[in-house]
């Protein structure tokens, strides 16, 4: 049998609250066996929505706290001023060894600046990336950063592409990852100097990397490498420009179906497909933004998820958990230093 | 009767090459009654093509030339090497007069440059930038810049936002444009200092223009202001993100309703629903972007786009042209500039 997995969770963040956050852990029981919570928040409201998950109850531990990070705070006000929210709390107690992992739908730019401070980067790691999964053409392909820093320098970009890799290898079963660096088509203007080194950095250093080179917007639906690397904000970008482009078409699709007596009469008899095309693309589906590269699993949840949304953003955590992901980081970073002296002796020789 | 609109052409350009160029003109030709065209190319082939439009060849000239700008040549080889091509001397002809605006399917940085050389920038523009027309749930959107400049600076962004404002006012007929300028969400995080700047300067600086701040990438596709200003980087992978995100979500259609026979004949039900659906989507409408900012009109088509998509570029030349865009820029930028003054005397008075 597998190892128990304890997860500390904000109870009180997302837009849906505490109800959404309790039931989502409830369905991750079922899928994981060996889940146990640590629940941070109202204790009264979280005790009253326990006792309608009778199994849930048994596996859980509340935490009672009154502070809680509003969703308009700025991450240095939480920072003075929420210490005790349950969402530092439940940080604190993945640093303390008491939890494997934190997951929490609040405040992104708090919960990032908590993360930070308290579970620090992992060894030879300048900056932590925000990660998460979108679904292609060919199956799914993993975006980082997506929006955790504006500004990346080359380094930190080749940080980025060996922690994609890592995640897509051991949370998507990718056996050899092909990486790209976002950019953009025209020729002479082939990106920047940062991205233009980070490319060269990736090709000559000779990692353990199948670095594929530049890579355009549209190579990201369409599955051209499973792993896209870009700076924070341009990924954050990207990443609400498809979301918003989904929704788009959802709608157009829906204002179709509307028209006429044909029309409707079409849809009832595609409805079992159109279901399986809308659960497809259910963005609920590909919830959980981790942040790779603490010295912790800290994941986050889209904030206006509901509890399946929740529960999958608490998949990927055992997954990250489960597959090791921060150990094999650290032992990759490793191997590249090694290789690094390596190569460096070869050349002082 | 309106005035002779003349467009020179780069006929050579273009995935589909010379059989696209001049079918499509002789679609624009019906829906514009007053162009004239001046084809730039193989003079043997262009005229074996005119051959089979009747009416297109006595409004057309011919100039022959055997240079051409292939698609993998860098802009600065372009700008050496390519001086007799079509493209150059199409453009050449805008600048001499015997025309008002060039389309080229071709090399998007070499039209930008040999452009930029020969017609230069509209007085007060830094540089120009490239626009475009996105569907939205709301109707129609214009965002610049879509990859002319990577890094922009607070002024060049003002520009950008003015003619944007300008562009969607006079060719896409929106009475009181809104513009924002597209940033992340993280509050933190909300921008670099460029952006910041920007922001305070068309906040303050009392311009005629809707500003309403900060937008996300989810804002494009739902349409929440007219006008998204961005740098070429962050422009162009939004728009790339976007198209192909379009296309993933039109082969998950396809493959839904290729899912059993009930599915098949809602599919024949729903198909003219499906039809308008397509057509509501269909790339080649949003064809042609528009290089903003320089003294002469200029448009990119799509260089995969069929005859229609390429006519739907002249059109929007033609709408330049008509619509007295430039002359508008020029306008209010020297209203911005007077604004300037008078309230730089106020200050110092």
């Amino acid at each position: 049998m597998s190892k128990d997995i304890v997860l500390a969770l904000d109870v009180m963040g997302g837009d849906k609250g505490p109800p959404m956050v309790i039931r989502g852990a409830n369905i991750a029981r079922v899928r994981h066996p060996n889940l146990k919570f640590r629940f941070y928040g109202d204790k009264n409201l979280i005790n009253k929505l326990l006792r309608r998950y009778k199994r849930l109850k048994p596996i859980s531990s509340v935490y009672h706290t009154d502070e809680h990070v509003e969703d308009d705070l700025k991450p240095s006000q939480a920072l003075r001023q929420r210490k005790k929210s349950g969402m530092n709390l439940a940080i604190s107690a993945v640093r303390g060894g008491d939890a494997d992992g934190i997951v929490s739908a609040g405040n992104t730019g708090a919960l990032m600046a908590f993360a930070k401070l308290s579970l620090r980067t992992l060894p030879g790691i300048n900056r932590p990336a925000m990660v998460s999964v979108f679904p292609t053409e060919r199956g799914e392909c993993v975006m980082l950063d997506l929006g955790a820093n504006i500004d990346c320098d080359a380094q930190t970009l080749v940080q980025f592409a060996m922690m994609g890799e890592v995640f897509a290898r051991n949370v998507l079963g990718v056996k050899k990852p092909t990486v790209g660096l976002l950019n953009i088509g025209s020729e002479e203007l082939k990106g920047n100097e940062t991205i233009r080194q980070a490319a060269s950095m990736l090709r000559d250093a000779d990692l353990p990397i199948e670095f594929r080179g530049f890579v355009e917007g549209n190579d990201i639906p369409a599955g051209t490498v499973d792993v896209v690397v870009t700076d924070g904000f341009v990924g954050n970008v990207a990443l609400k420009t498809a979301e918003g482009v989904a929704k788009l078409y959802l709608e157009y699709m829906r204002s179709a179906f509307r028209r006429g007596l044909f029309s409707r009469m079409g849809f009832l008899l595609a409805r079992p497909a159109l279901r399986a095309l809308r659960d497809r693309i259910d963005p609920r589906a590909y919830n959980g933004g981790t942040f790779l590269g603490l010295n912790g699993v800290a994941v986050k949840s889209h904030g206006g998820t509901d509890h399946k949304g929740f529960a999958n953003a608490l998949s990927v955590a055992v997954d990250m958990i489960e597959q090791d992901v921060n150990p094999k980081i650290i032992s990759e970073l490793r191997r590249l230093h090694l290789d690094e002296e390596t190569n460096m002796n070869k050349v002082v020789v």
